[in-house]
């Protein structure tokens, strides 16, 4: 069954350009290209056998662990590490639009004005 | 220096009452006492010494990727799966409100109607 590529996975082959902010063995970042705070970027493991969160198994533990980490770094990095909301969104209907796991880090002047679950009213 | 223990290491200790949906070695999963989605729970790392995830070091790989499996778990459990949003918030002005690490798994009907960053506009 040969799927599509996504473009996560054409950014990761080099297939389509991209400022990769981050990149170790495991996995790359880059800003989200529609960003829905001050800073928003996706951390996106090079791995294209998780399509959705869910979908991951045992054999997944250390790189999803890896991924939390570099949150943390990349929170730092971008001098964010006060003030970040990290998100993962499981299934279209929860807002994934790419089928290619990845998590986004969202730090916004704003944060303290709005609570965790205004969309969800 | 002697830290006030959070609500979160009472209920782990069973010093406050909880009704915990799953419970592992390494974690609990409890109900958000303030749902902001019709499901709202809570994956609660045992350990104490990670407050926020930025706090989390190379050490903690293991259980954060433990944590993110267990998401996908309790997402089968509560048959939401299909679509469901997991949230960390990393600080007091991201929303953090208590100051030991925990995963918000979000789930609701409304999802396709909303967008991720509309709490940011």
């Amino acid at each position: 069954m040969a799927e599509e590529k996504t473009i996560f996975a054409k950014i990761i082959d080099d297939e389509l350009p991209s400022e990769k902010i981050y990149e170790d063995e495991h996995c790359i970042v880059i800003r989200d290209i529609n960003p829905q705070a001050a800073t928003h970027v996706l951390i996106i493991p090079k791995t294209t056998d998780i399509p959705r969160l869910a979908d991951a198994t045992k054999q997944h533990q250390a790189l999803l662990g890896h991924l939390l980490l570099v949150a943390g770094r990349i929170a730092r990095q971008l001098g964010v590490e006060e003030a970040f909301r990290l998100v993962i969104n499981n299934g279209a209907d929860a807002g994934q639009t790419v089928f290619h796991l990845h998590l986004h880090i969202l730090a916004s002047q704003t944060f303290a004005e709005t609570s965790l679950g205004q969309e969800f009213s």
